[in-house]
């Protein structure tokens, strides 16, 4: 645990720098804007976020947006040295794009009417449209795309840690989701896969290292590429039963992946039982829904086939899933790699000649496509929509009935599903906070924009990206999620706004002052970044309030040491505790620390 | 001079930190990102940010927004890292406001409509009104405020280092001024006036201080209060041809201020001849201008006076200035505490019966206040708009033909005006650019919104504020405008994007490559930000990379160190230069260093 090891560098650290310390002396909390509150905010949704308010962190702005006090800052700035630490550690180079990026830049990768949620935009005085970037794929590709000549400047690792911008239209639980927020994306060009493939390892790495300083135990889920697209994405996540993301994971491989796009077995495709009949069309008024048609019928859901109507690219489909199944969008999308959107009540009437609700496979005009999820391939006679008013079909098949142009993948996993990947695990569900979401880009954007270079063959050719963006604001609020208990925060050392406080119960007292500012010198001088509360407040409310902001060690300058001349050196974790002379208690300090890391 | 003093601190420096040398070693130039151009960029107004450009610190993304390459990083985390150290070295706190503000906030602050230049806006996509912050009196007035309650707060010092946006119409200069740049806002608040002027004075300092470490040598001039409001503004200048600022300063005294405030010494108020008969209409057909009457009546320009037409607050305004004089807008608002605009021309003829060109004060109607520019109290006889068509009068005089309302100084300074300080000086005018503009606000935030706190009679009132800007951006752009000469950039050593640059100039010789990185490390040991050009690269390309960056000290290791085993050690600027074994390299850079600074 601890501290880093002492370094020289010509970049001094302000906030504990030793010419800083030099003119106002060490930092106590009767100069410091630390301002506690007794009672948990009531628009506080998340346990975490209640704390980080109430423990004079973070204030709330307006809907989604927040400021940082400067117990917050200091969390920040810690974290963004561990990014720092770990990126450079990987040959990672620090840029700064700008957040106003012109209209052009981003319709050139064909973004700008697409992105999900949509680009916060405005327009200058001067009529030209910008919009606030949500992410940087587009301008650090022209960034790089500017100087890329030959494939000797490749590989290139680029990142910055910058605020970003998205339209969040219920932004909720802090900063977890916040419409402004600190993010450190990263970008890679490379001259070919395993260069990249490299690169990609080499981030996941880095961040599992620093969520690891965080505290955090994550895992590497299988993600959506949404509106990033690209070739393929994985998320960091920490599994908090508050978080967003549903996630499923195998109990008996290590398969894990986002809900969005967590993989289905496709069954055996022989059906278990020959087809009994033939299609024979049934009345059903007013049964529409799944439900109502199995309640009709006295049928389980999983005996009929959903037909949904979706257009993509001006066609139409017609989407199977079986009837106690979810279609899942972003497979659709996957699938036919194009955005898609549901059909009007007006153009399914028009397609099918029947209402809504009473859509099916069976008869439809020929140019539109018939794609089924994998599970259909096994299924017979099954109920379906007979694209007539107020009638359904049963004993349907495929083959006999219609034809399917395409099986694929195509519903919601679900709880219990068989694990995609091993023989005999079963799928189980949790919740999870992303941390962090890895791209592999491909040419998504570098063709577009033009990031080329000569390869060593002399030919030109766009470069390969990939790119990796981690919430820094979000990880604090992570944090602060997990490492609470019912008296406050418990930060982890390494991103704890101080790493120890003095807590000296008697202020006025001239000589325990001195002894405790001598104290904190001597911490402050090994490298330990110390807060001494001197305030003129009751014991019990700096007790309190150290443990409400949650400073990972206590040093108790008391009534012990008036009498006895001995103080508490204590844990806010875990219960060590030693009391000791006042003179030895940066010696004990370090040995305790030494021993909890 | 050289390096900051070592200090333990468990944030680490991760541009240095010995851990990620300890996994990828010390930083090649054949890894880095350092796209250094041949020709100088065409767009390029400003010889320091061609250079900029040239040297790979800075690309241009569109009009007046800019992305910084590796380099240009390095030396805003130097900046960032210096103003760091001197803020917290006089007890600032640092902080996190949103970029993203809601109308609201600034329409309490009565800026919303009234911001200059005007404020970039937005709406999200629940219709919900949006501004870029530009600056953040509002937004930090209402994070203080809300946990205000005593005195004993007081005086409270916050700032941020955050992007700022504004919508520039003519955006120039490159990062002297872009839309969107990177800003230190401080914020004070207090109970008193005289806590305002420590803190005042104390940041001032702090600004010195840190401009000095930059090696620019800055004035302190008076500032008009402009967009800010406010009872006093001062402006840190840093005297440069190139700078947008006029700036003017007694040949004699310390007098110094910004063209648009610069003070005018009122004359004697006895006028220097008696008036010599009555007030006489003479035709003027066509002569509008001051130059096309004096023009026709063979007078000189001094000898006239200019009658301009302003509305204020639903009232008009007539104001005087001599003919040769020409009226200083912010004056003239600062004299009616309120924002003015020029009269349109059908409210001119309404008004004065005339068409434009030929308005005087004589026989307006009552409610017009006549406003004159102290200088008319001196003046007898003078030529004026007659309020007819193709007219003027002559033989005019205040007191006889029309009273003056009030006088005051409403005129722009000359050159050779005499000093409003002391006795015998004369003002001479020079260029500059403002690094810093610190106020005096009062209570021009506080009141309206609400931050306030309980004084020690118990009695609730609102804080007295004062904020404190200073451009980072602006400042690395500044200092490259400043510390250039033929060869390229020549960075003093604390913002320099790396303190010393070995060139390997035979980076095949393994033996060479070897000790010149052995040489590296002990450097990096030894506090020196270093970087070894082990580049695939000709001589001359090294020489004139390392010239054009401006790397403070090379050490060239080349053909002498193959032969002989010596090195050149040798500074940037100044000439100074040592031949010596290798392994002495590392001891007679620092000598060097040592007798520099």
């Amino acid at each position: 645990m601890c501290c880093w090891p002492k370094y020289g560098s010509s970049i001094p650290n302000a906030i504990s720098s030793p010419t800083a310390l030099c003119e106002v002396g060490p930092l106590k909390a009767s100069r410091l804007h630390i301002p506690t509150l007794r009672q948990t905010p009531a628009d506080a949704e998340l346990a975490g976020h209640a704390l980080l308010v109430r423990a004079g962190f973070v204030r709330s702005s307006s809907a989604g947006l927040f400021s940082l006090l400067p117990l917050g800052v200091r969390v920040i700035r810690k974290i963004e040295a561990l990014v720092r630490r770990e990126m450079e550690a990987i040959g990672a180079q620090e840029i700064m794009a700008p957040t106003l990026q012109p209209e052009g830049l981003w319709r050139r990768s064909g973004r700008y009417d697409l992105f999900i949620p949509p680009l916060m935009k405005l327009r200058d005085s001067s009529g030209r449209e910008f919009c606030l970037a949500p992410t940087h794929e587009e301008a650090v590709s022209e960034l790089v795309g500017f100087d890329l000549r030959s494939y000797r400047q490749l590989p290139l690792l680029v990142y910055q840690i910058e605020r970003k911008f998205r339209d969040e239209i219920r932004p909720r639980g802090g900063l977890i989701r916040a419409k402004e927020f600190l993010m450190k994306d990263a970008y890679s060009f490379h001259a070919d896969r395993d260069s990249l493939e490299e690169t990609y390892r080499q981030v996941l790495a880095a961040y599992m290292r620093l969520f690891e300083a965080c505290g955090l135990e994550c895992l590497v889920v299988e993600g959506e590429t949404g509106s990033m697209g690209g070739e393929a994405a994985e998320q960091v996540m920490l599994l908090a039963s508050c978080g967003e993301d549903r996630v499923f994971r195998c109990d008996t491989c290590d398969y894990a992946a986002n809900a969005s796009c967590a993989a289905c077995r496709a069954p055996t495709s022989t059906p278990e039982r020959d087809t009994m009949g033939e299609a024979t069309v049934v009345p059903t008024p007013g049964a529409r829904t799944v439900e109502e048609v199995c309640g009709l019928l006295d049928v389980p859901p999983e005996t009929l086939v959903k037909t949904l109507l979706y257009e993509s690219g001006g066609r139409f489909y017609a989407v199977l899933v079986r009837g106690d199944r979810e279609l899942n969008e972003t497979k659709l999308e996957a699938c036919l790699n194009a955005p898609v959107r549901m059909a009007e009540a007006d153009e399914i009437e028009r397609i099918t000649g029947a209402p809504v609700g009473f859509t099916g496979p069976v008869g439809l005009p020929e140019d539109v496509v018939v794609l089924a999820d994998q599970e259909i391939r096994a299924m017979v006679d099954f109920v379906t929509g007979a694209n007539i008013a107020e009638a359904h079909l049963v004993a349907v098949d495929v083959g006999v009935d219609f034809e399917v142009d395409q099986y694929a993948d195509l519903r919601d996993a679900v709880p219990q599903d068989p694990c995609p990947r091993c023989e005999h695990g079963l799928l189980t569900v949790t919740r999870g906070i992303e941390l962090a979401h890895l791209f592999k880009l491909g040419f998504q954007y570098t063709e577009p924009l033009g990031v080329r270079f000569s390869g060593v063959d002399g030919r030109e050719r766009p470069a390969i990206m990939g790119c990796y963006g981690l919430g820094v604001s979000r990880l604090m609020a992570a944090i602060a999620e997990v490492h609470a208990d019912e008296r406050g925060l418990t930060w982890p050392q390494p991103v704890a706004p101080f790493d120890a406080a003095i807590l000296l119960l008697h202020p006025q007292d001239e000589e325990l002052y001195r002894q405790a500012e001598a104290l904190e010198w001597e911490l402050e001088g090994r490298g330990w970044d110390t807060l001494l509360d001197d305030r003129d407040e009751r014991p019990g409310v700096k007790f309190r309030d150290a443990d409400l902001v949650g400073y990972p060690w206590q040093v108790v300058v008391g009534k012990l040491a008036k009498e006895q001349g001995n103080v508490e050196v204590r844990a806010r974790v875990g219960g060590a505790e030693v009391v000791c002379p006042i003179g030895e208690a940066a010696d004990r300090l370090t040995e305790l620390a030494r021993q909890d890391g």
